[in-house]
């Protein structure tokens, strides 16, 4: 928990020495002595906060597996059925594949993870048991945050509801939703029993809303009504929210605005392919942002790996950013806003702050972005968790 | 130009050995033998047809520089501007990033180039001369299709338009035309001299239109008329066509007809921040698409490293292709078919096809896309260009 990273340029500033004590930022600055303490020299590396992965899904990845040939039909409810056929065919052990999901993403500088996690009628709670498993495996060198995820649908799979309340009880952290209108076809039963079991057990909301245009404006009313009458400002995230990308300036600035006034954070992949929300404008209007690698290297899709410093280039391309101070809000999206957005305060390079931080090629922050090489090291709470691309912990 | 490459996956097919001779393929099976032949062993690994960029600027990259802080203002003519000034400012060669750039490229499995490149009132035909001399050193190594492009404008600097005569007549294969509407603020005194030019020289055209919604679709359609007055079929290609991209499906679906019908070809970069032509429309109606990495590494923007399997998964992004069967497409526009776009035929792992293939790791074609390991082997004509992800010719 004690360690003295020297040489390092923090967010690629002049070179100064971190001093990290009982897992907290101690000091920066030059020449720090601290005697006893084990010391990493960082050779003139840029340091940037631990990444934040605030949006992934930890039981679905099919790492170690042979490759997934991909010929799934194009809807929605297409990928959901065939991923639950496959996890039964496959015989998917969840806390295998979150560990090695978890792996590889620390060993590209992740130390902060929110992973929705399926919880459904016909696997129950395993995914949750599971990911928990990791949690606790893990515990030290990666910080899990676990939603309980109603993925299958709540609505119209009866007996979900309670799978989701035993899920909280158990030790998940948050409760999930899904498209209330177009996946679960009741909108005001599927909020009202989210909401329910956010205020019986106390613990804040992350909702998936891939609605786009005025269906998920609708949605996104229906969330704000909630979090309004039930004083849950602060309490609740909407992921994804691709109605804030509508073409409609107008109507979705007044939503992003009540984003704003009941601080509710937007959790984004920058998915190319859809209206997605420009984090300048949401940002700029004061809503907390962060961003996520969505699942990888599963049914979904063939895309990604889990490297956020490669999240921060689609952050960056999908929303045109091409300045280096523009780059530099992508890698606030995916290190310490990205952190305030799932609730963790305090992730920043300074005194008082995390003692996570990864040590990566460049000249700049943007270039750091811009070349993704290995990760030189990975601290969590002042503990080396990886060096040269690999983590210290073996991948099972 | 003869090479015997044993245990190789033809596009992901079952293990075959691949005999080029005279930089052709000469024979595709099982157990060929070529005696005092060199032989390479694949190892099993998969073989694609040498990588094509069908859209760069070589005369662009700052490769070898620093990391260029980007702090360009938000239009078209702020980083055209900047760039101009820029290029002064260091004392660009343009034969020597341009070598930088291809060699880059190389190494990563390109095999064949279309390149535009800057002709203005300021540099005159420096950089033109310098690409020339670039294809002229890597020459066997790699194709370059050199593009007489005027990035400044033409209409507003006169003097370009002279340029331009003169860099086809010192060998520019192509003359290259910029947004007739938005930069050159004269749709039809600039698209006539590039028409006049074309047919002056006998050398098609490639014009760059960035013109979004109806302003692209006006120029298009000056385009198709001047295309199908002079019957210059399948001698004019777009690149960039955002309009095609257009939400009006009825409007956009009558241009992508009519570049069948002309036999127009469609280049992209498939930018995840812009409306973009949809592939698998463009190409489903019959028009030959090419895929290009765009200018990298330059004072436009962070993004890119010349990488070919990174644009495929680019392009996969941007076009929601999730499927293997779908990636086999993008692989198509950034291989055979994007030479087809270009105009080079053959270009296939066939009997009778162009002796360029690139070895690629993966258990399919997508997995080649999505991990983009180091390329094991390079192949143009026949010889080896590249090994592990470095080409034999040193980076200047």
């Amino acid at each position: 928990m004690d360690l003295l990273i020297t040489n390092a340029r923090p967010m690629g500033a002049e070179p100064a020495d971190i001093l990290i004590r009982d897992g907290r930022i101690a000091a920066i600055g030059p020449d720090l002595a601290a005697p006893g303490v084990a010391v990493e020299d960082a050779g003139g590396r840029i340091a940037i906060p631990g990444l934040v992965d605030a949006h992934t899904h930890l039981d679905k990845s099919l790492l170690g597996w042979p490759w997934y040939v991909n010929a799934v039909g194009p809807r929605l409810i297409d990928k959901i059925d065939n991923e639950r056929a496959v996890k039964k065919a496959y015989g998917l052990d969840p806390h295998l594949q979150s560990m090695r999901q978890v792996l590889q993403s620390m060993a590209f500088g992740t130390t902060l993870i929110r992973s929705h996690v399926d919880v459904d009628t016909e696997q129950g709670l395993a995914a949750i048991e599971g990911v928990m498993r990791t949690r606790q495996a893990l515990a030290g060198q990666v910080e899990i945050q676990i939603v309980a995820f109603p993925q299958s649908g709540q609505m119209p799979r009866p007996g979900t509801a309670e799978l989701l309340d035993e899920a909280l009880a158990m030790g998940a952290d948050l409760i999930g939703g899904i498209d209330p209108c177009a996946m679960e076809k009741d909108p005001k039963g599927h909020l009202d029993t989210v909401f329910a079991l956010s205020q019986k057990h106390g613990k804040p909301i992350d909702i998936h809303l891939h609605e786009p245009g005025e269906l998920g404006a609708f949605s996104m009313e229906m969330i704000f009504e909630r979090t309004r009458a039930l004083g849950m400002s602060s309490r609740v995230a909407v992921s994804h929210a691709f109605c804030l990308g509508f073409g409609d300036w107008q109507r979705t600035q007044g939503l992003i605005d009540t984003c704003a006034e009941l601080d509710i954070p937007i959790l984004t992949t920058a998915p190319a392919s859809r209206d997605v929300p420009m984090v300048l404008r949401v940002t700029g209007a004061g809503v907390r942002m962060g961003a996520g690698n969505d699942g990888f290297r599963d049914t979904w899709g063939p895309y990604g790996d889990g490297d956020m410093l490669e999240r921060a280039m689609f952050v960056g391309m999908r929303n045109n950013l091409r300045r280096d101070d523009e780059l530099a809000v992508a890698m606030d999206i995916c290190t310490t806003m990205g952190a305030r957005a799932i609730d963790v305060a305090d992730h920043a390079l300074t005194v008082g702050g995390r003692g996570d931080l990864v040590l990566v090629e460049g000249e700049t922050v943007a270039e750091a972005i811009s070349i993704r090489k290995p990760r030189k090291l990975v601290v969590a709470t002042g503990r080396v968790t990886a060096r040269d691309g690999a983590t210290l912990t073996a991948v099972p």
